[in-house]
């Protein structure tokens, strides 16, 4: 279970409602714990999901049951499993975010910043981040406000790769075409192609990283090429 | 129902066990249909799958009530919903390998190639193709037999494009950086983002075509790029 976070530095959509009296625990019956935060529920959810179990598919009360709750008490925190849902994906939004932060911390000049940033991924990932594991394999099925949510986190992380990429491309004096497209097609490719690792051994990793890397290569190449072609020097496309 | 076709016609994975005696139709029970073909459950899940229905959500029991067939006459069939939901994306790679068909006979010229493809895409989408839907949504959850087919069918498509890429850039004389990369990269960015067409009203296609249509520019424009480098005009690449 995670530890107990100063409500105020927990994200709003984990915070419990304030209790009604301080500090007073009230028992949910015979051998179950006091009321809990929202936080235990998403961590009770996430260790029940794996690679044949999505979150769509968890029922109310086997969260409640592994969180060490009655039913009932589920209520305090959220309407529904939907809410839960929604707030599990906000929270994994931050584990993403924490990516970018890692890759920055990675790279060690302008030229191993893709690769710095592959790595700091795919390093995510085998340390069993089930909070990547779900945005990877789920952002596709599930309820209408699950996949919105998804949608969100996954535009807070492109915005910040965004601002990263233009960042360096200023620092080398060089032109960029479309900054928001490439990094939505880097996000998506790596998410994509990131998520098949989870179903492959470790040991292709490395391959999969090189692959990637290629791809970015190529993306950031003609993103290059192209904003060249809009200050002049046209050449016609080759395929258009 | 799909109309029966004969029997050699259909794909190996959709063929019925040959019947013990010839073409004496077996009552299921009262009011239900005489035994049926494979492909006949194949449509009856199709029917049932959608925006909230994932075919690994489906069991046996509603499959054989669509299909109008008792749930002991499944086995004739499949061995469990696991081999007819890989049966039922085998189908569906035909469908998806029908796109580059479409898209061949859209383009009229070298310039269209891109565009007509990804229209050709979009309209299958939109015509309701729910095997495509499947393929777009499911590929990352259900059983590890599940997802090797899905993985199979994509294959298969990318083997097709990087053909086609090969082809389009000898035509015009000009080099190309791993075709099987481009391919690949090209496949799986336009499932990700066509996938989110499925959420996203009618009217946003085109605007999704055009950002589609610019990051595969960027990607072959980088791909021929880098092909250049290796023939001996070595630029540094600006970010690797």
């Amino acid at each position: 279970m995670l530890a107990h976070r100063r409500r105020d530095a927990l994200p709003v959509s984990l915070r419990s409602p304030a209790p009604a009296s301080d500090d007073v625990p009230v028992s949910d019956g015979p051998g179950r714990k006091p009321s809990i935060v929202r936080e235990d529920l998403v961590a009770a959810a996430l260790r029940l999901t794996g690679p044949h179990r999505s979150v769509s598919t968890l029922s109310l009360r086997e969260v409640a049951r592994e969180a060490g709750i009655a039913p009932n008490s589920f209520y305090r925190q959220f309407h529904d499993m939907d809410e839960l849902a929604v707030a599990l994906i906000d929270v994994a939004g931050e584990s993403l975010r924490g990516i970018i932060g890692d890759a920055r911390r990675r790279a060690v000049s302008g030229r191993s910043i893709v690769r710095g940033s592959l790595e700091a991924f795919m390093a995510r990932l085998r340390a069993d981040d089930k909070l990547l594991h779900v945005l990877l394999r789920e952002g596709t099925v599930g309820s209408d406000a699950f996949k919105r949510a998804v949608d969100r986190q996954l535009h807070f992380f492109e915005e910040e790769l965004r601002a990263d990429l233009i960042r360096i491309a200023a620092a080398q004096g060089l032109g960029f075409h479309r900054p928001d497209l490439v990094s939505r097609a880097i996000t998506r490719l790596v998410f994509a192609l990131g998520g098949t690792a989870l179903d492959s051994p470790p040991e292709r990793d490395a391959a999969l990283v090189e692959e990637l890397a290629q791809m970015i290569r190529m993306l950031l190449r003609g993103a290059h090429a192209l904003s060249r072609d809009s200050a002049g020097n046209r050449m016609p496309p080759p395929v258009d």
